[in-house]
């Protein structure tokens, strides 16, 4: 059961949204988890899950909806967008390998480009070469500089060297799932969940895959430590907890409670069960819901 | 998505058990999660999952099917039996109660006794009276003796008075969950993993819903405590482990590892994760792999 999880970014909102949600409800084998817009964004984000095939058919035909519906040049928005589909991440989340995102990543981006005549670059982890991995970078000069921006050589993946005249240009690409995970402290301090914060995170020298910042609760006057993990197989939950706790210990401080934000894939907490339980082994075929999810139907000719 | 799991045990192995798990591998929306077969019990257990009304027909065909391959009079076999179909549990996996559990374990059991002619005995929660509740006083006397107990007042809750001549009679029962799960100690001395037993078992005034022994591990050496969990939403993984911990402290002792036996629900590895993350609120809706499981078609007519 090889599933592959996307959350493409659409610059619209309300019924224009709903009739490229549609495209997802009605597609065969994948499943629409989540959707969500944003009016003062004029932005929306829906989360979608399927096996390979299936959910590059479904998601080609959301980017055709959308670039038949969404007219960039008359949208605004707050949130910076280059796109009508502004974006397409590609995320592993069963039996799927970060290769096999790449490749979807890269077979929806031409089909894209071919069929729609949409400029498509590819970014994160299907980027060509390191300076193509940051978004923002890709986005810079949005939508309405994008044209001279592409005429100074900022070549596309996939497809013509300007802008659908509409649509824009989009992103794919392939990323890991990310984690939400916010622990709150038995104090007021915000300066205590900020000192945690720096310890904890990447940039001060803290967890790999660790961003983190001190966040004050205003109604319930604690301060917490909010963190987002990009890959937590290997900074894990538990990892982040054990740490937060003994940077807390320091100002004699305890962890009152925690949150996991949004999705996120079972193993994420099958893995935190796992560190402490102790279990020497474990296996997900030992779960019995695992034998529900959907089979994969075998390799198509 | 009401989803009921049920165990049911046969009376016999090899081609004759095929024939019957094949009942289950044809019927719709019913999944074989597992199967064995115990040459020397002449006895196989059956892990099988589905909705009420389909789990409910695919047992009554496999029952049907027993009663035709299995003849109880040539039967030989080490555990103890009373039936072609011996036993037949019903167990809440997926928002079903264990009131939806009684009901499906009546209907089957109602269902086997008047198209099959095999009185049927409802046990454990499914009981009509507390002296029926322990599956080990209906099976005393075993097929053997059971037209004797029979006539002498033990009377069936469905079905006739005496026993099917070659089927013998079954039990049908709703319990919860039960969960395997061991502790291993760093000693060798088992008197240590019992002492650990007889105080976190109920029988020694520990947990309510934990059964434990102490038992050797020869081949690494060391001693650990085995352990069953009847009621794993009551007595939960975190206890039984931070309780062994504690008790295994007195000794100088410390928890080296852990291992869970065969199936269970993902809930247990979500509780055991919320507890030790500290999590304030968790939604299984919040794991990806939720979605993905069959969805409930909606009340019938």
């Amino acid at each position: 059961m090889k599933l592959i999880e996307s959350v493409p970014n659409f610059s619209c909102t309300g019924d224009t949204l709903e009739k490229i949600v549609d495209v997802f409800r009605q597609a065969d084998e994948v499943t629409l988890l989540d959707y969500s817009d944003d009016i003062d964004h004029n932005r929306s984000v829906v989360t979608v899950i399927g096996p390979p095939e299936a959910l590059a058919d479904a998601l080609f035909l959301a980017i055709k909806k959308a670039s038949e519906l969404i007219d960039l040049r008359t949208h605004k928005g707050a949130h910076p967008r280059m796109g009508a589909t502004d974006v397409v991440p590609f995320i592993p989340i069963s039996q799927a390998t970060m290769e096999d995102c790449i490749e979807l990543s890269k077979t929806v981006a031409e089909r894209v480009a071919s069929e729609l005549n949409i400029p498509a670059f590819l970014y994160e982890q299907s980027a060509a070469t390191p300076d193509r991995e940051n978004l923002a970078t890709i986005r810079r000069g949005q939508f309405e500089g994008m044209k001279e921006k592409m005429a100074g050589g900022f070549t596309p993946d996939y497809g013509p060297a300007e802008p659908h005249v509409s649509a824009g240009v989009t992103a794919f690409g392939a990323r890991k799932p990310l984690i939400a995970y916010n622990i709150n402290l038995g104090t007021s301090d915000l300066s205590i969940a900020d000192k945690i914060a720096k310890k904890i995170r990447h940039a001060g020298g803290g967890l790999r895959y660790v961003k983190a910042m001190g966040v004050m609760l205003e109604d319930r006057n604690i301060a917490q430590v909010s963190m987002n993990l990009t890959d937590y197989e290997k900074s894990s939950l538990y990892q982040v907890m054990e740490t937060v706790k003994y940077e807390a210990a320091r100002y004699g401080v305890s962890v009152v409670g925690s949150e996991l934000i949004g999705l996120m894939p079972m193993k994420a907490m099958f893995d935190a069960a796992s560190y402490y339980l102790q279990l020497e082994s474990f296996e997900p075929e030992q779960i019995i819901e695992q034998h529900l999810l959907p089979k994969e139907e075998g390799d198509q000719a």
